[in-house]
Formats: C-alpha cells, structure tokens, sequence
C-alpha cells in the first residue's frame, strides 16, 4: 500500500505536520452539525445528497444537477474513474498518488509528463501538445500536491480548451483552492457551463478539518456523466454525518476568512524559518510547503517529536523531497528549532 | 436511479416500514463512540482500520488479515466487484439490488435465476448445476433480501464446495445474519478457512442501527484478494465515526440478545396480522417479512402515515409483492389497524 502523511495511528504522540489539514480544525458550526447527525444516523442517508447538494450549489454558483459528492475527494476520483473507464490518462508527476491508483484500478494506460526540479515543479506550456486524440482523462492538481505550484491560469484554460478540442474529459482537482488568498484567478470552475469536458473536484475535508468525515465532491455540466458516476456507485456512498457537516460548513465564510489570514501568517513564519535553515523551498500556494532536505530529515524529526511527509515515495520525486503543513504559532516556533537542530547536526 | 426502500427524506412524517433497521436504534454504547469520535475526525481515518479489524476478528474469531472494511455493504461489494472484474456472474433474483448495480460497473455478463413463487422464493438445487468453469463469481444472500428466506445450508455448503472446484468466487451476502435466533446454523464463516473462495459479507448498518454511519466488511481466507481490494479502493474509505461505532458495537452482545428476542416477538405478531389479513406470507428469517397483497397496497397504506418497500422493481418480482420491517409494538399496533382498513376497502 501506498504510504500517505496523516498516520497519527502508527504515530502517536508526534506533532502532524504531514497531513494539509486546516489547523485550527473543524468549525465549532461543523462539529455541531456532524454530532447532532449522529442521533439522525439510525437512518440511511439521502442517498440524492438533496440538502447537501443544495448548499454546495449556492456556494458555487452552480445548478445541483452538477454536482457529484462522494465519501471524500478520493471516492470521487473513484467514481470519476469507473464512469469512464478511460484507456489513456496523461498526468503531471509528481501529483497526488489516489489519481494513478484510480486509473489503475480500471486498467487505464499511464501517460505521465515529468514536473523538473530546475522548472521548479511548474507545469510547462509543452504539456499542451501532449494532449491527444487518443487521450481519455487530463488529470492536474492546482495548487498541486506535494509540490504547492500554481498552473499558470491561461495555460490551464488552454489545456481546458484543448481538452475540449480532442474530446478529452480534465480532472481539475481544485481541493486545496479554498486556501488561496485569490482564489477567483486560479478556478476553472467559470468555464464549466462554456465547456463539458471539465470536471472539478473539490473537498470540505481540508479547509474545514474534517477529514475523517469524509466529504467531497465534483462539478461537471456534463450532467449525462454525472448520472453515469451516480450509476457505478452505492446510493448511500456519503455517511449521515458528512452530510450534515458539509452543510454546516457552507455557512461558515468567516472561519475560512480567519483561517485563509493566519494560514498566511503562519506560513511567512515557516517560510522563513526554512530558508533561514538553508533549505531549497519549492512551492507553497496552500496550506503546505514543498521543500528539500538532506536525505533522512523524517527520521531526525521524528525523534524531535514531529511527523513530515517524506516525498520520495511520489512517482517523479527521490528521497530528500518533503511537505509540511502549516500549523499555529506554538507548534510552528517548536517545529523551526527541532529543524534547526536537525539540519545542522 | 434504483429506488430503495428507507428514503425517509422525500417520505417525512411516515412510519418507516421499508428499511431493515433494527427498530431498537443504535446502542447507547455506540451511539456515544460514534459522538466522541467528531471530535478526531479533524484527522485522516487511520486507512488500515486496525483496531477495527482486530475488533471485527475477535468476534468472528477469524485471522485479521481476511478482513475488509468498506463504507457500508454496498461498498465492500463494489471493491469486490472492482478487484475481480468477473466476466460472469450467476445469481438468483429477486435478491439485493447493488450486487446488479456493482456487476454492471465492470460490464460483467449477469446469469440469472429466477427464485419462482410456486417454489417460495426458496433456492433449489439445481441451482447447482448453473455453477460452471466460465462463473467468475456466484452472489447469494443468505437470509434473501427482500424474500426472507434462508438458503438451506446443505445447499450454502455444496454450493461452496462446487465454487471451489469450479475455481469460482462465492459472494455470500450473511448481512441479516445477526438476526437469526440459530445463527451457527446457517453461516460460511466456519468454511473460510478450508475455502479460499467464498467471501462472506457483513455489515454493523442493520442490527445496530447506524445506516447512516457507513460499516461493512468481507471476511475471506484468500488473503491476496483481500489486498487486491485494498489496490482498488480508497484508503480512507471507512470514517472515523464509523470505525469507532463498529468497535463499540462488538461489545454490544447483550442488546443483541435482547433484539433476536424482541424481535421475534414483534415478528410473530406482525405475521399472525398479516395472515389475518388473508395475505400470502413468503419468507422473514431476518428482521424482515416478504409477502403479497393486491398491488397499490403501498399507496394505500402512505395515506394512513406508513410507508412500506414496493418490491415491484426487483428483478424477477412484479407489482403485488411487499417487503415490510419488524418494528415496536405500538407503531405494529397502529400498522396492523391500517392494513386492515388498507386491504378490506
């Protein structure tokens, strides 16, 4: 099995700087909202997602008819995944790891397009031409992860363009998009009713700390493909709980306010603190910095009390390469004086 | 969309009739797990679900390595169904719906076998003989959902002993298993490990009350098939929630004692009604009772405050049959009075 950051169960007592979770956790409104739903989880869930996909549609500006939600952005990929059992998929690496086990999952052929270090990780206008006739599934990640790069906003619209041209469906995971100070430059999310073959995908688990509720979702105006991912999953795929938090969380503008700011406080600080520390820092347009090390910076850590992502396990990528979180104040000032201890030792 | 019984969300104001649940609710000790886990669900389920599957093997006193767990049944049958990809399957209808939905998914070519009412809806063995070198995969419910009937065990267990031989896997959905009063009398469980082909399903939904959490899990010896479904599902396909509720629930044997009995207290309540009601009365093993009644009964009985499952569209079923759950005995009362009425105007 593919080693994720986030494993606080093999882990315990380590600071978790390896999972992109908002650290000031879920919303008192959300936690509210999944608790009372406990009572209500006698019951099956709306296997519709009425209410939910009600609330995601006014958030997006978008007609429910749209909307896909599924337990967690990577059942959505999934489900993405089995509606079209693509032959070709052509991709960026290094990128999140669930894109190539979901392919996989249905046989489909692998076309992966390098991100180089000396590009700094940026995806190139080159990878344009690599879009085909014969290509099934475009899949990007913006901001991408691990990596914390932007697409370049008139490269992404050419390649929705060009996707729209060779009739191949994108996969634009926009899941860390809510963390961005301007978001409304890097979404794809205006070009949907112009252009059926992009699919969005977003995720509540992030922003609003809730990833064991499991809640994402995906936005098509290809409704006819929405039906058909309805068709390949179970009724009941998002739980009572995640329902109900989703909802709650739609309300909640002034916590993702309050966190997008102290998230950029907090991130300067880090920041900082890496390249005070002399380390190579890639991107960081989310909640999370990609940077590189020397090789073992896990383990030195590790002892000091706190978990990173060690990236060497990304297709792409080698050992040396990590992601961290941003995390709060406390937490920050401890991390910053382990790793200078660990870097320099 | 298939339409299911238990969509109490565009049916408010109904006793609900129509879904399986266990008309005690949930635990007392599951539903706190269930609440105090919102509280960790800031982070990432743990994707190995250890403490589950350990909690899950102690019950079932089977090796934790032949554990699945998914995000209820239905989604155990998909990661199945994903990880085999069978080009036929043979299966007796009517029976659960997904094990269609989940095939199709895959493109599997479905034999069906027709469950014929002069027969009682009960499995014959010639069912047998249908089982071949070309069946990837045979799908059998055992107590059938929605007939109530039980699969004679000689039967389960020469079924699965051709499986074998023929180098087919058997899906054995033991999901209402719980409910049986002489339950050692009909399950695989005890076949696993002599039988690397039979997958025995289970799910916490039914009898402790939490459909809307999402729990259910596959037990089989053959531990490769086992990571093979993991290659092709999610890691963080089960909750937090769920996972802590599914704990919980394995220690809840005296609530389980205590439904079999009031259970079947209810049950026979519920068939002396209906049989008094001059209606033909199939099989109810499980927390449920399959039987006909001059179609429109449905109709007929949302008017009075009751909503019941329409087996019409269930493969191999026509308009007249009706799944109904046990519940307490007030709302039994007040059921009883209103068939009455529903079946004599």
């Amino acid at each position: 099995m593919h080693k994720h950051g986030g494993d606080i169960y093999r882990n315990q007592g380590l600071v978790d700087y390896s999972a992109n979770i908002n650290f000031f956790g879920m919303p008192e409104g959300v936690r509210q909202a999944a608790k009372d739903a406990i009572d209500a989880s006698v019951w099956y869930p709306d296997p519709e997602c009425e209410a939910l996909k009600d609330a995601i549609a006014k958030k997006e500006g978008v007609p429910t008819e749209w909307i896909f939600c599924g337990n967690g952005a990577a059942d959505v990929i999934f489900s993405f995944v089995l509606a079209l059992k693509p032959g070709k998929a052509l991709l960026p690496v290094p990128s999140f790891y669930e894109y190539r086990q979901a392919l996989e999952s249905v046989d489909c052929r692998l076309q992966e397009v390098i991100l180089r270090e000396e590009e700094d990780f940026c995806l190139q206008d080159t990878f344009l031409e690599q879009i085909q006739e014969d290509t099934d599934v475009v899949v990007l990640c913006n901001p991408n992860n691990p990596t914390g790069q932007l697409i370049d906003q008139k490269l992404s619209e050419q390649i929705a363009e060009r996707c729209a041209k060779s009739g191949s469906y994108l996969l634009m995971d926009e899941c860390f998009h809510d963390f961005l100070e301007d978001g409304q430059q890097h979404t794809l999310v205006p070009k949907l009713g112009q252009n059926a073959k992009i699919f969005v995908l977003k995720a509540f688990t992030k922003m609003y700390g809730m990833a064991g509720l499991r809640l994402g979702y995906g936005i098509c105006s290809d409704t006819a493909l929405i039906r058909r991912m309805e068709a390949v999953s179970q009724p009941w795929n998002v739980s009572v709980p995640a329902q109900a938090a989703g909802i709650a969380a739609t309300k909640e503008e002034e916590f993702v306010q309050k966190s997008r700011t102290l998230m950029a406080e907090q991130k300067a600080v880090l920041l900082a603190g890496l390249r005070d520390a002399g380390l190579n820092v890639y991107g960081f347009a989310a909640n999370y910095i990609f940077f590189q090390a020397k090789p073992g910076l896990e383990e030195r850590l590790r002892q000091k009390g706190f978990m990173i992502r060690n990236c060497g396990n990304y297709d792409g990528l080698r050992e040396g390469f990590y992601r961290i979180a941003v995390r709060g104040e406390a937490d920050n000032q401890a991390f910053l004086s382990a790793l200078m201890q660990a870097e320099h030792k």
